[in-house]
């Protein structure tokens, strides 16, 4: 005998569903109020109508909405079908479709079909009708469609009706709408399984950020001084390296000596001493009662203070001793510094992933989290997440946001691509890229393009740090301000999530030795005197005040990047919610570029149009078609064009 | 407190596995002796090496087989991993992925890069060594490689010899073979599931088709007699339209005549009358006996015969009255016909699959498949498949290869393409295209490439008939003896498997009426007198002995269309095996074309080298880049040509 499925199949097929990421094992991303549109190949055998609805529903919510998908023209012959929903509200959404057969619009598209074709006898069709309208009215819960039905099943019946009357009462709309309002579901097809969106607040889409080292600005309290101007300046973020007690044993000297002088500070990721360990505060920086005041008041200019995670200990700190089944041993039972042969760490200490005690180690991991989450901590800097354990970042981050949907993770993933990706899909909410590298045009487009590829777009929220304490390119080191100004634009305009690390804004650019990308007297080894001074801040200031009033720099997704007929100028058209922004960038920060921009069609645009200069406030009469430019450092590197009315 | 993963992730993450169809719901196809190439994304965290096989089991087997997968090169900065293995037999495969960290790999690594940047106190990495090697003894299984450990062993722990040489010893290729053949695959990262390949015999990918009527021919003994014939011309494969006793009430009359006169004899397709249904024969045919001979006759020339499956049923088929059940009812209880608004077909009952007793149904059109592959049916045309429902087809295709894996189900899936592609994925072994409808060469290229892409490549084989009972197309129509040729080329060289139906060979071309695709005096409602004796057949008998004698026209995917300056030719190459064919091919069957083939470096031929027209044995001196070709009808449509030596 053969084997049969356990029960009918549903006849309807759903493939290929969109957004859908590696089978549906991890969530596509979205921030509070996005609209999220979901596709499938949608069809049967035959010619019966079908109809499709999403069903989604919100974090803990428990019974599903609707919302009814429409067959889309471009693909596949019109078996694509698609619709939409609104994510309201931040955490975890999930959705599916459904799909079945509507009987009843069938039988009446096959009647309309005969009377049009001037068929006659159709008085068993209408006996049909009558039947799947009775199956209705089980369905219908409400009086005044029931009457609509009543009414049509008898003046169906109503053999004293000539034919083209009832025929009228069958395809009448009236009666379409009533029986159409209460479908008939049974059997539908669905996916095997619901999927998910994680939605995040506004900020894990757009914010500028600004990297200081908290010794460099007075401490705890400095920083808190220096929120205010940050603000106006059109900072959101203000993301400190650790400020844990920095251990002593091996502590690096200036210039990362291997030996430091009795008055180094030492490096701040050489985290843990005698006072404590990664939910300590290093005493020069203030207390914990300072932190509390630095994010309250953070909190209060609707800023957010981000701190670092990263997970390994000086020589000193307090796990090595409270925990040592948490770290590597050597055979000789002594512990095992950090190394990348031939380089050797040792004044630091990795954990041992592999240690039996897996779960105490996540924990604690967790609780650190968790302690600086309570101390009013929404934004994370993972520190090197790629040589940790993905599954970890997973199990943490689902974690954290299950209580905190609202606290964002930025990846350092500075690594291969796969990797950079697969801690996006683990959960990490933006990541570092490989921006700082990518200098030329056709870098930048090929650098972008992949981050609009299908799933990195669903997954990967780029945040274009110009500069870090690890990176200084060297397009900056041989730029000049020009250089300095380019790179701003490029990254505050491609992306809605940019940063500067401090220094920046004083085109700070002598690295510590030729070849280097490391600065000459690095901050991550000494303790500066910083103020906000820097004279690019004007001009940061106003890119970030363009940002803010532009919704099309708002988005990533939304770029298109246009014709320059010059290799040296780049070009990118923004669209949002009827907001366009040309940028044009001098990427040769020496000598002019001249070109022309070119204005497709398909941006739909007005034939000639004003592009407004938000940089300058001047305005040029530009249209669809080439548009000539000229970009000439040191004082004019970038349009930043408005499209306004003609 | 947190809830924690059951058990300690494994760190290596397997991702896009490739190939894999909607997440492995279906299989991919692959003929027997065909090389699988599987490939994913692999990686970890850290810097670790890693390692990565393919598993994988032939049909019953329950043991997995392994093939190593290596990193390459071009793409996803080199954590893409690729491995291959070969389908020995038919019938269904699995495989999957398995990776790990490769423990002793990673430390042998890191020692030789210490030992190579002149670090000296190794004394604790050497005794790390020792405890990885005398793991691995509890692996090892071979005395040979014991020894060559216990040695290495012995060596690194005895403190008399000078480090250098205990290094020397650790880093020893013998002992670095002994410890790879027996991996240390703890904790290993896997697929979720295994994946499917369908492996078929040769057939399925590489046959030419001969459709005929047996009526026509004399009946059952007829067509035997005339196989002989058919196998020297190169036909593979006799397809018979349905040879069931056809039904008299509503019967069709010639032309398709809605009334039937005394001597018309019905279309084949009204299947079934008091003389029985889809396991009968018609009398006139022949007996169930010369239908054995018939199979045993074309197994002996190693051809098949090709049954229609066809399910539906005339007004006379035995189960109206034997299964009334199984079929659609009106209000008043009466039987439905078929319909498709406002086409009614009258002398046509389908099946309801809406039955209470679908289980019934499916079972015995199930016997009914099985009847014939017992009769020696191992190919069967299934007819308009995609009005039932398709997970019928999944089941029922695969109860059959369960037992019978050589039978191959020809989709008749003349419709939209996901439908086409779906019913490929359910199960069916080859289908029909709309090759018919493909006559320019944007047209040609633009419908081969949609076969080419990624999933449709594993999926679909097409199989290009240049015409059916079905479709005359205006091509042939209007095109004269030119356009035969043209097609014939076309269908037998773009694709391995190809057919024509009987009278393509006497440049058949009046259609029913103007604008039709309908044969006039159609085949469908009338007996002809048929024989082996079109001026087509010995062109065509030429093009199918190249094929037989080019392994690179017994493959689909392996095509590369070539730039022509003129849309008037189409040209394309096709590669294996060390085998190389050029096919230009004239579209105009009314003028000469000339134009100039442009050869690319990727092919990777010589410079200079011969191509031999199999059809006229001419040779031609071409190279890489433009070689000029000039094709003139009537009597000169194509080149066929093998590049041979310079």
């Amino acid at each position: 005998m053969p084997e049969f499925p356990s029960r009918r199949p549903p006849r309807v097929r759903i493939e290929n569903p969109w957004p859908m990421i590696d089978c549906g094992r991890f969530p596509v991303k979205r921030t509070a109020g996005d609209v999220v549109e979901v596709s499938a190949d949608i069809w049967r055998d035959g010619h019966d109508i079908i109809r499709a609805d999403i069903l989604h529903r919100g974090p803990g919510a428990r019974t599903w909405s609707r919302s009814e998908m429409r067959r889309i023209d471009a693909h596949l012959d019109g078996d694509r079908w698609a619709g939409t929903f609104t994510v309201t509200e931040i955490g975890r959404w999930q959705y599916t479709i459904e799909a079945w057969t509507d009987e009843f619009a069938t039988w009446r598209d096959e009647l309309a079909r005969k009377v049009e074709a001037g068929q006659e006898d159709l008085a068993s069709e209408l006996l049909e009708g009558v039947l799947l309208l009775e199956q209705a009215l089980d369905r219908i819960d409400d009086d005044s469609d029931r009457r609509i039905v009543e009414r049509a099943i008898e003046q169906l019946r109503d053999e004293t009706l000539p034919p083209p009357e009832r025929h009228a009462v069958a395809l009448d709309s009236l009666l379409g709408g009533a029986v159409e309002r209460w479908p008939d579901r049974r059997d539908p097809s669905t996916l095997d399984a619901p999927l998910e969106v994680i939605v995040d607040r506004e900020r894990a889409r757009f914010g500028a950020w600004y990297e200081l080292f908290p010794r460099s600005w007075g401490g705890l309290r400095g920083v808190r001084e220096q929120l205010p101007e940050l603000k106006e300046l059109g900072f959101d973020v203000v993301y400190l390296p650790p400020i844990h007690p920095i251990g002593h044993r091996n502590r690096k000297g200036r210039n990362n000596a291997l030996v430091a002088g009795p008055d180094d500070p030492g490096s701040p990721w050489a985290i843990g001493s005698e006072l404590g360990g990664h939910t300590a505060i290093h005493p020069d920086l203030g207390t914990i009662e300072d932190f509390d005041a630095l994010t309250a008041a953070a909190r209060e200019l609707d800023m957010d203070i981000a701190l670092d995670f990263a997970i390994q200990c000086s020589a000193d700190h307090p796990w090595l001793t409270e925990h040592p089944e948490w770290f590597n041993h050597r055979p000789d039972g002594t512990l095992k510094y950090a190394e990348n042969p031939p380089k050797r760490y040792q004044d630091i200490y990795n954990v041992n992933w592999d240690t039996d005690d897996w779960q105490g180690l996540w924990k604690a991991l967790l609780d650190i989290v968790r302690y600086w989450v309570d101390h009013g901590v929404k934004v994370f800097r993972v520190d090197n997440p790629h040589t940790k354990p993905t599954a970890f970042w997973e199990w943490l981050i689902r974690e954290i946001t299950a209580t905190d949907p609202d606290v964002i993770f930025l990846s350092e993933a500075f690594t291969r691509r796969a990797r950079l990706v697969g801690l996006a899909k683990a959960g990490f909410t933006q990541s570092y890229t490989y921006f700082t590298w990518k200098n030329t045009r056709w870098e930048l487009e090929q650098f972008i393009g992949e981050l609009l590829s299908p799933v990195q777009r669903e997954v990967v929220r780029p945040n274009l740090f110009a500069n870090t304490p690890d990176i200084l390119h060297e397009y900056l080191q041989h730029g000049g301000p020009p250089a300095f100004a380019t790179r701003l634009v490029l990254a505050a305009t491609l992306s809605p999530t940019y940063g500067i690390y401090s220094g920046f804004e004083h085109f700070e650019n002598v690295p510590v030795r030729p070849g280097s990308e490391e600065y000459l007297d690095s901050e991550k080894y000494e303790i500066k005197s910083r103020r906000l001074d820097g004279p690019l801040l004007p001009f940061i200031q106003t890119v970030n005040r363009i940002r803010q009033s532009n919704p099309a720099l708002q988005q990533f997704a939304n770029i298109t990047f246009l014709d320059t007929q010059n290799d040296g100028l780049i070009a990118y058209a923004k669209q949002s919610h009827g907001n366009t922004v040309v940028c044009v960038v001098n990427l040769d920060p020496h000598h002019a570029q001249e070109g022309s921009v070119h204005v497709p069609d398909h941006l739909g645009l007005p034939v000639a149009f004003m592009a407004h200069d938000l940089l300058t406030d001047e305005r040029y009469g530009w249209h669809l078609g080439p548009n000539y430019v000229r970009l000439e450092p040191p004082f004019r590197q970038a349009h930043i064009l408005r499209i306004e009315g003609p």
